[in-house]
């Protein structure tokens, strides 16, 4: 068994965005060779996170609205006497930074809808990074 | 080092349902014979997840609850104008397709309150599918 | 690629609480001498979790208050027939009670703000324990 990792860059647009990476995640599965392993995708980041669902317009805002509803932008929070993003944080908290997935016959299992995304709760960002990481 | 796999299928009976499959993983750490590593749950749905707790009929109740108060089923979705199943896809976001867990001396490491489950969040279904892999 | 383990056991002394356990965590790195793989933090308890977010005080009582206003404490939860603590098994269960890290070049890719957390939902108790796992 080996242990690879690649960094993908991102810069984002908006103040909560969706950046789909699946691609990149299968070019990696399929660049390492592993049969049978493990991928993890991490961020580097407290106030972005990782997620796997469908890449559906609709269901993105959806998504984006839900953040909004569960972890309102607000002054209220005692994070935002020193800064003005404490409901980015809340969200990455509860979300999570990191999603695992199995590989297997060298590939990816995921669901037909299942895309994998970064998710920006504090944007435009010119630089986000996502790590990609295969034992196996 | 060696990577294993293995494929649960699973029907599920109501539209949101929580199904205990801490056996199964068990039976599969005890199969494989991997003294020290990790073990994987995933689920390859977008409108599914995993979790991990007591399994406790009430709790149960308390859980499913609490999906529809954070994730309220509701004609107002974006996605819904193209299905109606975007409270799922939300449920499922949130809550994570995948849950990790250490493998030490043979044996999983967990709570005795804490056991393995699937959820579902858009059943019934015939056919769903859970993904156990270990490394180690 | 060998796997390696570590167990932490940490005291807590209110009822919710986060306990910054990022120092554990990179003596553990540090320790195992691994150049690329994976770290896993566990707690092996259905009333606690596992976070990663910005060490500040102010954001930590945010936390805390959004565990709350998402799972509030409440007589009302089916749970509550034979228990207490419905509302902390809910928290637990969203949160997740793992988290995965990558180590690339013997170091834990994280972000500056990025510190790990216990989260205790039903303190206080003598004996939470945090379980730290490497395979690489």
């Amino acid at each position: 068994m080996t242990a690879y990792s690649r960094v993908l860059t991102i810069g984002t647009t908006t103040r909560r965005q969706l950046v789909d990476i699946t691609n990149h995640a299968l070019k990696f599965v399929e660049d390492c060779e592993v049969r049978d392993g493990l991928l993890t995708v991490c961020v580097p980041h407290a106030t972005a996170a990782v997620v796997a669902n469908e890449n559906e317009r609709g269901l993105q805002r959806d998504i984006l609205a839900r953040i909004e509803a569960l972890f309102p932008q607000s002054s209220e929070y005692a994070h935002n006497r020193i800064d003005d993003n404490a409901d980015s944080h809340l969200a990455a908290t509860f979300l999570g930074h990191t999603r695992s997935f199995i590989i297997k016959d060298h590939q990816l299992v995921r669901g037909t809808w299942q895309n994998i995304f970064l998710v920006e709760l504090d944007g435009p960002r010119t630089r986000r990074e996502v790590y990609f990481s295969i034992v196996g």
